[in-house]
């Protein structure tokens, strides 16, 4: 029972705090002789690092990640393997007053409740800079998939920002990469919505967003039930990402508004000779067990709490306050935690595969 | 690692299948001195049982609970207890056709495509039989619960089934247990989701619906970062019930829209010293770890596949084929699924009570 | 984290008291596909079972077993399995004198004073009547290896009792099965063996003893380094088993006295191009992992406790007492814990194949 | 499930290399509060550090720690603890040879049957050098036990080594420390004992070991029935230490020649009111839960095999080679293995220590 680990067979286990100095990630159960270096971690991480454009937060950190164990000749060994992203831009100021005061909204009352003992330097362990080694962990996931299950791909996108929706009917899947928003429309809705965010910057607020994950290729009976089902898992990994409110398979929660006539994915037999569906509203996912279909599955970001508007509050002595959270913070946390997804989908999937490796081997139920 | 078991402190264990001899619950680290009996037990299991009204399947089961070990002089010892329930009205037919043929939105498919050698008896291991062994677990759990915090209270009710959905303007906590909907809304309310369910069942379909399970009374401090959060077992614990979609905390999915001015729950110190909010988007729960408040978790359940309406599928010879689910089956799971989802939560609850105290032991931090 | 369970991904929870209505396992992580019926798990019942023969217990248990879950069509289908063996020679009789008084050597004081409420019945959960569960899971699990492993071959002996040792020189495999001590000597040798038993039974006392159990046709490289090693996990399997004070892999406590040019099994390239060695000091595991050889584990059982004659103790009160253990008792409980042993390892290696398929898949290094 | 963690609620993942840029450890679940820093962890670290003595592997390492995450303001905040020794000495040279050829007695060998890839670098992860990681999370369990137990003493001592044993009825538990083979004699005794350690060191060779580590002060009532019981987690801790191949609690083997009359510890009133025993044959343990009598295991060290005496071997091609093993190496491996022996009973007590307060809370047994 490990408090900062997750996965059966692929786990990864966190450490470290926003200000200290370094965090990281042990990663056990890697399959041996994947090709793995830094290189192919760093493109990850670099997707998630923060300062890169005025959508995010200014905080600079390269986040350059070192592997320290595990990999030999530019393979995994089968050992745990120890992954170190070193703390650079922690700015030393006075924390007299944040160690003093709670900001609504953050973790600061409840980690002082719980522990007593709090690093309250940038939210210490509680802060969003923790999902930088889950995205260092994805890396590694990612090329032992690739490894195992060549062409499954994984692709996390926002879908929603504030009151800004994208148009499903305009989807575009080659857009997600092109703009700074992760969204699946071109140029000019890019536009739009970054004016939108601006615009709450300089009202000193912040918005909510949903991101949603799909994971396309993935092969038909992974996932394990009852308490290990693909669906259980990615909903605890998606809501152990920072200020994660709601997750969704499929449908979600409009599936509660839906006539099973409606909802009901019809079958077919697929040229190839597979299962072949009408339609995806359970998300890729029957009883806990992948259909063969794309997972996809939707979370919900809060806005941040850390805002310019100020906010009552009390401090630890009891006394009431007024919160204003200075400091370098994003807008819409919602855009980082896009590769955080990803990085979450990829180590539930791939610890599926050795799962089902391990419990089945080859899949037995065959059709025809 | 166990597929079927779910917990870190309270760890429950179920097995059994739809038509088999029996199905149960090991329960694994109850707290010694708890009293309990089969009664305490039965009481939840008959809020679920089926076959009580209109409303839900006909198959009759009595769901008595057997306590075959862990509890002695009406008392729990600390050592594994075991739950049996035994299926009585398994009634004999020919499943020649079933077991040929995947119905479309079941499990079906999956378990054949992952195991080859499946149950296919009402479902096998995949039927939501499968939550009686859960909810009586959650009733030990809830003689625990009494022992450790008297007076913490939970509760769940539905708050949407297809297009209707609750007002909460007229939310009546009284009322939840007095009409076969476990809906906080008055007789006429009552009345009409009655009806429109009804309508549903003569049209031959089925529908979705969305439940809420509040725990009132829970300390501050309890949830333990980063991936044994108490959000996130909850996520993980709600979306392990069969047909759940997705599971909300607080504001759920909603936060997307909202601005960071508008979601912070501002803080007060209470007449008791402790801490107070000026709301609750939150859900109760901050980094993981509860606030005090009320802790509010909502899932959707998708509509039952088992309708009369016939729908497109293949026979595991590859053949095209239309299903019409005959039998006994439930127009609206999600009746049934309250008592799950309040079983749920009080063993995440009661595991996370367990925890805090072997973590920590007394809350540390103080106000004032 | 479970108390009452062992193993990774072949995962055993045992439940159920001495003179409780029932005891029984759930056996999870068992692949699909394997053939069981419950005749083959009695099999390795009957070996443990009590009242065969004037040196065990005279306690009569048919320990007839049940599967209540998880077999279908006499193959395991992947999903939990629960085997039940209902205890029917529970003697009625007045327990209040057991009830006040600690017997020297056995469990009562400890589990009083961990948990107040104990079972006090014929030792409760902490009698060895748990092993049943025990033997009926390992049954599966001599199966599962049967299909993945053909001619992996699992077979326990007693080496020593009290001071009678087994002559290594006439060391007669087939021997084993034939006498009620399972030693691998002749007629001659095991009639001498009860006749010490015997007379140690007369002079109410008990003796203890040593098992040793072989693991033949293991593959090499099955063990997950390093808190998963095989040696530490067969260690931990034995150790828990009930009286168990010490255990032994390869040389074991010998190694200690054994210079390095000794001890060194020296390896040649065998016939069929694997790795062959001139000795086995290592039982048969090298850095926690399989080497092809046989594995060979010991462990030394301690004389039971419950004997006629009178030894001073405590009564729950404080006062002093002396107490003489009545009842139907093991004169050397080591006969008995032969099968246990074998079940043990059973249940280990093949948690260790299924971890290996799962992290490993094929095994990636040759010779040659 | 993590193949490099040990532990259920103070859980301790090590990774990292014998050559490789560093090793560490990962500690979840230690409490908040624990006054903590380097120096402390150092102290223990210095007792297991190579190159302080003749008597042991000239290799120098300075195994300086370093605390990543979890202390603030020089106390545990009861997030996961990163402690990092950095590699300094890792000698350059032409690892060619040993890269293809395979040590008897190593577990180069078994890592590449396993795994294919492996780090063949001064054993890699199957190095001993692992076991510094354990020593510095032992340092952490230490103080936590300091702040819950005040008084619980933890020590080991060698009692044999080769030929050699020590005298019981000598023993001196202050000569512990004064000498460098940690045995509780007097320095003439330490004097026979280098004699004869240098004397095999010029043959060439190595020689095994017991070790016995000893907890005072161990409350009653801690261990977990039936899977975790004190004495299995003791048993799993020492065979997961490099080179171990037996453990022992109280008695050990020795029960099996022993009879019940001899064998058990009759119980008193002592004069604090709690139960006293005439002997400790068990070892401190009672049906896996500890009785308050010192806590006694013991564990036997096989000789290195990295000696300079030639021994027969193959080349990963298959063909026959003779292996010599030059380099730093120890000629009795069991001296450093004390410290190690010591920081597995730390975390394995303090482990159960707060098992205990999650699962039970207050002892709740009493006497009189």
């Amino acid at each position: 029972m490990s408090m900062n680990s997750f996965g059966h067979m692929f786990r990864v286990t966190t450490w470290g705090e926003s200000h200290g100095p370094a965090l990281g990630a042990t990663v056990d159960g890697c399959p041996p002789g994947v090709p793995v270096d830094e290189a192919m971690l760093q493109h990850w991480l670099d997707k998630r690092r923060p300062g890169q454009n005025k959508n995010t937060t200014q905080r600079n950190e390269p986040d350059a990640v070192k592997i320290l164990s595990g990999v030999f000749d530019g393979k995994t060994t089968g050992t745990s393997i120890q992954l170190m992203i070193e703390n650079t831009d922690q700015r030393s100021r006075d924390y007299g007053e944040i160690s003093q005061t709670f900001r609504p909204g953050h973790a600061d009352l409840t980690y002082h409740l719980k522990y007593g003992n709090r690093d309250y330097r940038g939210g210490g362990r509680s802060s969003a800079r923790e999902t930088a080694a889950r995205v260092a962990a994805g890396g590694i996931a990612r090329e032992a998939i690739k490894a195992l299950v060549p062409g499954l791909e994984i692709k996390g996108y926002m879908t929603q920002m504030g009151s800004l929706e994208i148009d499903r009917g305009a989807f575009d899947w080659d857009a997600i990469e092109q703009n700074d928003f992760w969204i699946p429309q071109g140029a000019q809705v890019a536009q739009e919505w970054e004016d939108y965010l601006q615009a709450l910057r300089k009202e000193h607020d912040s918005v909510g967003a949903i991101i949603e994950v799909v994971a396309r290729g993935v092969p038909a009976g992974i996932g394990a039930p009852i308490y290990a089902k693909l669906d259980t898992d990615l909903a605890a990994a998606m809501m152990s990402i920072n200020a994660v409110k709601g997750v969704e398979v499929g449908e979600g929660m409009a599936a509660a508004a839906l006539k099973g006539s409606e909802n009901a994915d019809e079958i077919y037999l697929g040229a190839d000779g597979q299962p072949e569906f009408s339609s995806n509203h359970a998300g890729g996912i029957l009883g806990g067990i992948s259909t063969g279909q794309d997972v996809v599955v939707r979370f919900a970001v809060k806005p941040t709490s850390s805002i310019l508007t100020p906010r009552k509050s009390i401090r630890i002595d009891g006394s009431p306050t007024e919160v204003i959270t200075k400091g370098r913070h994003d807008p819409c946390v919602g855009i980082r935690a896009v590769p955080v997804g990803e990085a979450m989908m990829a180590c539930v999937i791939l610890d599926h595969l050795l799962l089902h490796r391990g419990q089945v081997g080859e899949n037995q139920g065959q059709i025809g």
